[in-house]
Formats: structure tokens, sequence, C-alpha cells
């Protein structure tokens, strides 16, 4: 019995989770909602119809588990709530700050109805915050350090965007190799922001734009780029599209500590991605939370959780036996 | 309410455990049970008693978690079973081929007696395990592969200790470099044993011993080192001693994988280790795993499982609110 997988939201996210549902024998795309025009879809998945949004509750019964494909800032803290009361949900609201505020208010709608929720799914917040419980509940006595990149960031290269004069822009993250060394040394070294990254820009200026006062408010913009050494490439709309199409990301996660009577022992855990296109990795992920989240709801789980809370044996499509015989 | 810890066998791995649970003030060591003499052994933790193996049914109730530091060879097949019946037990059984036989046996007595089991836990099975499934479920189009080191096998030491004229050995497996990295790069390459690993030998012969023999007796053994490119270097006991009394040890688990329709992203994810006390930070798991067991043990849960049917949450000291706010 596959698991009936539906996605509301078809940008690259949910072409992302569609790519990974195809992978996998045990899944199968039953639907995908759209709050655009269902005849403007076209999906890669022979025979499965788009809908609109309103039509979801409809399709309660011939769906397992819905995976929402929306933005964090304004998409899912409605959307999870509002879908956990009809359906089994997966999503990947990534605001670091109001994951609390968001978990409690799907897991009100998710007991109210006997749903389960899994929220933050993907690989920050979800792989790295697993590297970093695993890390941190083995090796007490230590630091945790987080790199990102080198890769694409949506919200530096939005940031970018909103200065006057400026078409499109591409900002990658870039770990400064030093900085990396050190922790995986297990030095625990002290790092400010302009030590761990670079910020590299690079941007489509209008036709006759003040490129100095252009590049002089991306370096100073609080917070975005003020803390960093940035560098900044002005570029054809060409060179943009040719040469920066993709959507790689990744990084590393690392704990250095420390065991034994005196601390004597340096222990490092690493936990490192490098990703070609980071929302068909993101995809990925929320195509094995949704197995998981099928398998635990079947056992009875309701209420809102995260991957925390997953036994990594959930997310398998082997059975226990398989994976002590191949795995462990 | 602390988690009263027993650890039987004050081996390494037992003296791992002990200054593990003595860096997390949620655990307490309650007692140690030994197979040689009580009065023999003199741990760090203060005001802990040292009893014999046969003493532990007594201490049935005064105890959470009894963590057996015993080997995979010959202690664990008898004793995790055994113990199984009268406690919740954590143990690092690691002979990979008979996990099921182990498994079985385990959940059998386990679960006759409402008992909870957790084996194979540390990292290698335990941690790469885990690394492996995680990888596994989300990238099912993609090859892992696993380097060791550099570090002590004490496996591969011990089978040159049995050599005619050898007084001591401790051999290093160390990963070479060329196919780490073809791996990191997500190339996938075919690899034999000799392309992924050399083994360095530092053998103590005994006065007049035959050298050439003794290095080509080395080189020639099946299986442990006849189809790698390994190095034997003779030395005093005294260097030995000097240069090689640690038990460093690690390595890394990869798995290149690739997504979209057409496989055309690559995506690779590394788990890795460096340690420099490997008995120190395989007690460090051990003691989080006790912590698993003990709360799993509370919520219901009986017979044998492994890292995988463990929950990350479970294995950390933090509430579920403290982990949502500051690790994910």
């Amino acid at each position: 019995m596959k698991t009936r997988i539906a996605i509301l939201g078809y940008g690259n996210l949910g072409r992302g989770v569609e790519a990974a549902v195809a992978q996998n024998p045990d899944l199968e795309l039953a639907a995908v909602f759209t709050r655009r025009d269902p005849a403007a879809l076209s999906l890669r998945t022979p025979g499965v119809p788009v809908l609109a949004a309103e039509e979801a509750p409809a399709w309660a019964d011939q769906i397992d588990v819905l995976i929402l494909c929306g933005g964090s800032a304004t998409d899912l803290p409605v959307q999870t709530p509002q879908y956990a009361s009809l359906f089994h949900v997966v999503d990947s609201f990534d605001t670091h700050a109001k994951i609390p505020e968001h978990f409690a208010a799907a897991d009100a709608a998710a007991r109210a109805a006997g749903k389960l929720c899994l929220i933050s799914c993907g690989w920050d917040p979800g792989l790295f915050s697993l590297a970093r419980v695993y890390a941190n509940a083995i090796l007490p006595q230590g630091k945790d350090e987080t790199f990102w990149g080198r890769g694409v960031s949506q919200g530096h290269s939005d940031a970018i965007r909103r200065i006057e004069g400026v078409l499109d822009a591409r900002q990658y993250t870039v770990p400064i190799p030093a900085a990396v060394e050190a922790v995986r040394r297990g030095e625990q070294p002290a790092l400010t922001p302009r030590d761990k990254h670079l910020r590299e820009c690079w941007v489509v200026a209008a036709e006759g734009a003040d490129l100095e006062r252009i590049e002089r408010e991306i370096k100073t913009m609080p917070y975005y780029f003020d803390q960093y050494d940035t560098t900044v490439h002005f570029i054809s709309a060409e060179e943009l599209a040719r040469d920066h199409a993709g959507l790689p990301h990744g990084g590393s996660v690392l704990r250095g500590g420390v065991t034994g009577w005196d601390g004597e022992h340096r222990q490092t855990v690493e936990f490192t991605l490098k990703l070609d296109s980071n929302p068909e990795f993101t995809g990925s992920v929320l195509a094995a939370c949704a197995r998981a989240v099928h398998r635990m709801a079947e056992a009875g789980m309701s209420g809102c959780k995260t991957m925390l809370d997953v036994a990594p044996a959930w997310l398998s499509p082997c059975t226990g036996e398989e994976l002590r015989a191949h795995f462990l």
C-alpha cells in the first residue's frame, strides 16, 4: 500500500517534492493543489490532477499526507494550522525564532482533529537540527558551530533586489576555509560573523544606475551585510542567467567537545551537506518525512512533532529486519 | 530525578562510560559490577560501590539502566540476554554480521521480562548507522561509502600480536585522501579495499625474531591485510608506549546521491568523527543511550531496540520546548 501524497504549492520546492516522490516506489503523488489557476500548471508526473486549493478538503479520504510547499513568511503560519485540521501534514517552516509559536498553533489544530503534523522539515531546520541534538546529547561539554554554503541565500538575494536601480541579484554565502578547519581540528575558536562567512553578490543594475551607491548600500545593509566582508560584482542579465541559474547550497554543523576526567581528549562531530539543488534536496527530505508521518499516524500518533521526535527507522522504506541486517 | 546507571565491566569502555556519566548532571553512577575481584578496582567516582557481577540481581530496584561494557566476541552474546531479563540494558555489540541473531536473543529475553534493551550503541554500529539510514531515506538513488580512521583497530592489532615473535603491536587504519575527496565531490567512484584504506603497523618484536618473516606474515594475512597496502615498522616497547598509547579513531560515512527527473543534480551527505579517544567517545554515546532507555521504558516501551528506533529527542537532557527553541 503506497503512501498517497498531495502537494500544496507548486514552486521550486513543490517541484522538488514531485521529483523526490517519483524516486520512491512506496510513495505516489495523488494530487497537486495550487492557489494559481490549475490550468496554468503542467506537472511532470503523468495522470495527476492539479486542483484549486479550495478543493483540498474534499480530497481528504484520498490523501495520506499533505506536504505544504509555501513560504515561511506568510503562507505556512496560516496554512499549517488550517490544513492540520484536515490532513496529516508536513511543512518546512524555517523561521527559527518563530518555531515555538508555529508549533503551538499547529499542535492545537492537529490535536483537535486527531491528525499528525510534522513541522520544520528540511536541512536547516531539519537535518542540521538533528546533527546538533545528537552531538550535544553525546558531548555535553563542547561548542557548536554552523557554516552555510557555498550556496545561494534567497533572503540575501531578495534584500539586494529591493535596492533602487537593481534589476536582479544572486547572493552566495561562502564559508571561510580557515575558520572551518580550526573548528574541524577541535580548537573551539571564538569566531565573529566576519570570521566565518564571506558574502559574494552578483548584481544586474538598471542602465545608468549609480553603481557606487548600489555597492555601498549593499555593503552597509544592517545585519544582512554590514557584519561581513562582502564583494559586489556587476554583470549583465544574460550572464546572471547563464552562470547563476542554479540553487546550490549546503554547509556544515560541527561540535567540538572534550571527554575524560580533565577534558583531555578532543572529540569532533561533523555533519556536512553539499547540494547542487537546494529545493530538490529539501523536497527529498519532505518526501521521506511524509513516509514517516503516514506510518506514525497509522501507529496512533497525533499532534505536532518535529524531526527530533521521529525515530530514524520511520523515515526509511526498509523494515526493521532489513535495517538491522544492512544498515546497522 | 536522576537516571541511576550501573556499569558491568570496567575496562577501557567501562571507564569511558564512568567519565561520561560524570559530565551529565541528570545521570548518576549507582554501581560498578565486575567479574574480577571487586577489591582490585578503584573507581574515579567517589562513593560508588564496586560489586561482584553475581550481586547484580539484588540491585535491580536501585538501578534504572545497566550498561554492559564487555566484548562482542564472547561477553555480550551471553550477558545481554541474561541481564535484559533483570534490567533495562544498553550494549555496544559490534559484530555487524551477528546483529540479527543478537537482536533476536535480546528481544526474547527483554520482552518476557517487560524490560527495554538497546543494542549496538556507539558510533559504528551506532552514529554511522544513523547517518546511513537518514541519507538513504532521503537520497534513494545513490551510493554509500564508509571510511575509517585514522585510528587504532583493536582487531587488527590483536591479529598482529598472535604472530610468533611479536610482543606487542598497534595497527592504524588510514583512509586514503584521494578516495575520500572523490566521494566528497559526489563522483561515486568504484573503490576496492586497497583504494580506500592503508594499514600502518607498529610492531615490537622479540629479541632475535625473524623480522622479515613477521613482516611477510602480516602483509599476507588473509582478509586482515592482504587486500591493503600495508607498512610495517619495528620499534621498541618504550617507543610503542611513548608514541602509541592513545586510542584515537573516527571516520566518515558519505552518501553521494542524485535528484531531479534525470538525476542531474548531485547531492552529498557526509557524517565525520575525529576522536582522540575511541572508548571515551563510545562511552559518551552509551551514557546518552542510557538516558533514552530510561525515558522510553518509563513511557512503556519494552523489548529490544537499536538507535534506529530512538527518536533523537529521547537522547537529549533538554525538554521538547528547549529543543525546539534552541536546537531546531
